[in-house]
């Protein structure tokens, strides 16, 4: 299948060789020229411009950081609605607001383009493995239509509902890591405090009710004081915006995570925004001065 | 070995079946005579009192409520230590404060008594199997005395340190199993009230970052209106109470855990207490006046 792919990033480049591989035509974009440059020697084909992306492809990808990228690319001047036809269709599997994707979908539709939304979960180590989590919403028949080619770049491909269903997943997957992220730095502190090495603590409580992914894909980078992304603090105090955002508007209590977003913002302030959201510790061990490593 | 086992509840009783099955003599003890009726059925001998039951036995095990508890046992009149010989092994596989295991091992040592605390964390289900995972704290040579007899109960037994670190192991495994079981109540009740089904953001989610023990076993319990204990929410205040106390001592910071008893409060004042911790959802449903099944 032809395929355009606009958003050439830490996710997006993974992505896009796993669909080269899978044995689809990829023509791509991005704003630097390197991430293009490294998706071409994967095979792929240099658009020179978001339109020429669109005019010669049957499905369009974007992978792109917020709600603003993905409107300014495909509602925006010489985006891809600027020139698309009638029956193609657009993937959107970047993470945004769900009311922003509702409104993308309802710009597509008036020039008869249709929209699947599809953010994912799992990091750079599961595009790359091509196993990631996809939360999809819009139409079922358009879902059904396009499972196959997910299927590329994940293991869980999930149709969540309607327009707006596949973000909000993803909203509620994102308040899930943060809020356990720091669960754990709190739990690690207080035993650090309590003069318990917390690897001690990792090893005896990892087979418990309290193991989890974040636990040992996150813990155990605190515990070595590693903050290299992985994901960034600044993308999950987005995500976290989108996700009070949504709450405020239909009533959905968030006590926790306005309080991990106050500690994020936090990190943010001190210089941390580009550090892995596992610095979520960084926040108690300055609070309690002392270290989890 | 000869071993008394004191405390026949809903762990007690298939923790201590598990020792006859592998061999051990039992003499046990209980506060109610059905208790003791069904493990003297399994193969133990009924001890009339603590006090028969410590003279008979080369290691005690003891497995109740809270600190009270434990110390009236243990260092009470007639408890263990009014009949114990030097030599005698007591392990306390209850959860209880830290200081307060601290304390009754000092009293243990003064009549040449050792003791290894010994909590354990995977609930009934994981008892009845024998792979808990417990937390030991106290001497390692305690520890490595004591190892062979942990493994008829448990699959990962961990030293975690001196007397005090087991029952602080216990504690950062509460906190992160409380904060982890509000954190998916929250999430679950953002996808409801923004109109996705959580029982597709369950399936969605639970392959990537974050999947859970908890969101398997407790998320899947919201899911279907369920609140049978399980794990009990009077219990899980008495740890997080502990888990409090033994910051506010160290300069630990609590501010998750803090918001989570309050939730737990709430719900014990409602009449929840003998409920399920997974009803933590409850609260939630309160406050939005909606439900997550």
């Amino acid at each position: 299948m032809k395929i355009g792919f606009i958003g050439l990033g830490i996710m997006g480049r993974p992505m896009a060789k796993n669909l080269i591989k899978a044995g689809h035509e990829l023509i791509v974009n991005d704003h630097l020229k390197e991430n293009i440059e490294d998706v071409v020697k994967a095979g792929a084909k240099a658009g020179s411009s978001i339109a020429e992306v669109a005019a010669e492809s049957e499905v369009v990808i974007t992978m792109l950081p917020n709600s603003p990228h993905v409107k300014e690319v495909v509602c925006g001047e010489g985006g891809v609605l600027s020139v698309a036809r009638p029956g193609l269709i657009v993937i959107d599997m970047s993470s945004i607001a769900p009311l922003t994707s509702q409104e993308i979908a309802k710009a597509c539709a008036k020039k008869g383009v249709e929209m699947l939304e599809a953010p994912v979960s799992g990091g750079e180590p599961k595009a790359i493995e091509g196993t990631l989590s996809i939360m999809c919403g819009g139409e079922e028949a358009l879902f059904n239509e396009c499972v196959s080619l997910l299927k590329c770049m994940g293991a869980d491909v999930v149709y969540c509902g309607a327009s707006g269903a596949g973000n909000t997943t993803k909203l509620a997957n994102q308040v899930i890591v943060a809020v356990n992220i720091a669960a754990v730095s709190e739990a690690f502190m207080l035993a650090k405090r309590a003069g318990v090495d917390p690897n001690r603590v990792y090893e005896a409580i990892k087979g418990g009710l309290a193991g989890s992914t974040v636990l040992n894909a996150k813990g155990t980078m605190m515990l070595a004081n590693n903050v290299k992304p992985g994901f960034k603090i600044d993308l999950h105090i987005k995500d976290l915006n989108n996700a009070i955002d949504t709450a405020h508007s239909t009533g959905a209590p968030m006590p926790l995570t306005a309080t991990v977003m106050e500690m994020l913002q936090n990190l943010h302030k001190d210089g941390m925004g580009q550090c892995d959201h596992s610095a979520i510790a960084k926040f108690y061990e300055k609070l309690a001065g002392d270290t989890l490593y």
